[in-house]
């Protein structure tokens, strides 16, 4: 599945090759750059095993695949950055304006989040999925999802007092574009917005997951873990929680949509 | 015209004020302190006259004009930063992140991007324009369009020895999203894809005209301009050598869009 999306994403910025170096090749290269450099794909990979667990076309929900891909990458790119987390190496190379400087790689995080729209409107065109895949990635992306995560974030200075504030936090920060990675599933398999609400809910439980099992793995004290909050022995509890209410949403789906367990087990943590 | 932009501007951002609120009401400030610090809201208007021009309703181009003037902004709060062109001051006010540090400026322009596409499959979910007009901007405003521009000017360093790539550079950098403003148009208004290559010829010319003109303006011999390619005299020409042609394909089009004159002859320039 990994290989679909990397195939994609190639050919994709194969077809835009000419349109985008006939500016600046060192753009396109520093986009392919964070997008090809070892990510987990574990958001599109998500989203695909979603839409296979549901009857529906992997080859249809590429595009939107790719889409979430380029949107996570953007962000990593942007939150490397010296005004951000001012990190100098990302899955082992140098981040993106380590390698290309500052300017460039807000221009390459600026220019992947536009692509995604781009593919989105491109590939379905036709489609009347795409009205809902492109408000659900803009809500789930935007001011009010993953960019308003991150702001509510860096707003937090030393001061939380409680562990919702966390959550929330977090379902913006990283929950929301894992949670749209599941629910966009259902505008791509025919038959199921049956189970939209069902997805929906297991995205919010997958997002949630993800972001406790990152803090166990950090084993950070910092004011906005949930080991601060609850203590290590106190986040596995909270992490067995909602293992356990994925796992049962999992057993309302159809039977194809067992495989999604796979992620509610998986070690997948923070994509560095 | 200002007004109805502004109008509907103020009201999108009170619908989406408890959400991104919620997350961080610092990230809603800063977006809309850029949104609303008195640009002259070139391209919109220029959008909605061309729909009206061609017998459309204003109403219905609103969100389409909204998009095209969150991407010029946050394309404005990301071109300010530090690590582009360090501008303390835009418009007599402090810059996005001279108030609000670079990060929140970063977020701000980041969040500002993604509700434009927000704001097109939101609005325009039951139209079937949609497709055209979400892929028209991601082409306008990303990596073979505004973005691509600016990283091609970024490469450019001291020596250009063309005026046919400073055409490019500034057909990128500034040019696409004027055009697009006209050529967007074109799926608003009733039975207008008969002008569309008239339009979309007018929208480069009118992208053109006003990068010459900001040159004169700006009277400087930057490598990157055409006064120091054509100087003055040159520079006036090819001024008025657009204007001409810009004119002239206004006659083309339905008596309506006699009003694009104005934006001919206008003295926008660049929009500090």
């Amino acid at each position: 599945m990994i290989n679909a999306i990397d195939s994609f994403l190639r050919a994709h910025f194969q077809m835009r090759k000419d349109s985008i170096g006939a500016h600046s090749p060192q753009l396109l290269e520093s986009m392919e750059y964070s997008l090809f450099n070892g990510g987990k794909r574990f958001r599109p990979t998500l989203s695909l095993t979603t839409v296979q667990g549901l009857g529906g076309e992997i080859e249809k929900a590429l595009p939107w695949a790719a889409a979430l891909e380029m949107v996570h990458t953007y962000s990593l790119i942007h939150d490397d950055l010296p005004c951000m987390d001012n990190d100098d190496e990302r899955r082992g190379q140098p981040t993106n304006h380590k390698k290309y400087g500052e300017a460039l790689a807000l221009l390459a995080g600026d220019a992947l989040l536009t692509e995604s729209f781009l593919v989105l409107g491109t590939y379905y065109a036709q489609d009347k999925a795409l009205p809902h895949l492109c408000a659900l990635l803009g809500q789930a992306s935007g001011a009010s999802g993953m960019v308003g995560g991150q702001a509510m974030d860096m707003s937090f200075g030393e001061s939380i007092d409680s562990i919702s504030q966390i959550k929330k936090m977090h379902a913006g920060k990283t929950g929301a574009l894992i949670s749209a990675a599941v629910e966009g599933a259902t505008w791509l398999a025919p038959g199921a917005e049956t189970w939209r609400l069902q997805l929906k809910n297991l995205g919010d439980q997958l997002g949630l997951a993800f972001q406790i099992k990152d803090d166990l793995l950090d084993m950070e004290k910092d004011p906005r873990s949930y080991i601060y909050h609850l203590g290590v022995e106190g986040t596995q509890k909270a992490l067995a929680d909602v293992h356990s209410a994925a796992t049962k949403t999992i057993t309302q789906l159809p039977e194809g949509c067992r495989t999604l367990h796979s992620f509610v087990a998986s070690n997948a943590s923070r994509d560095k």
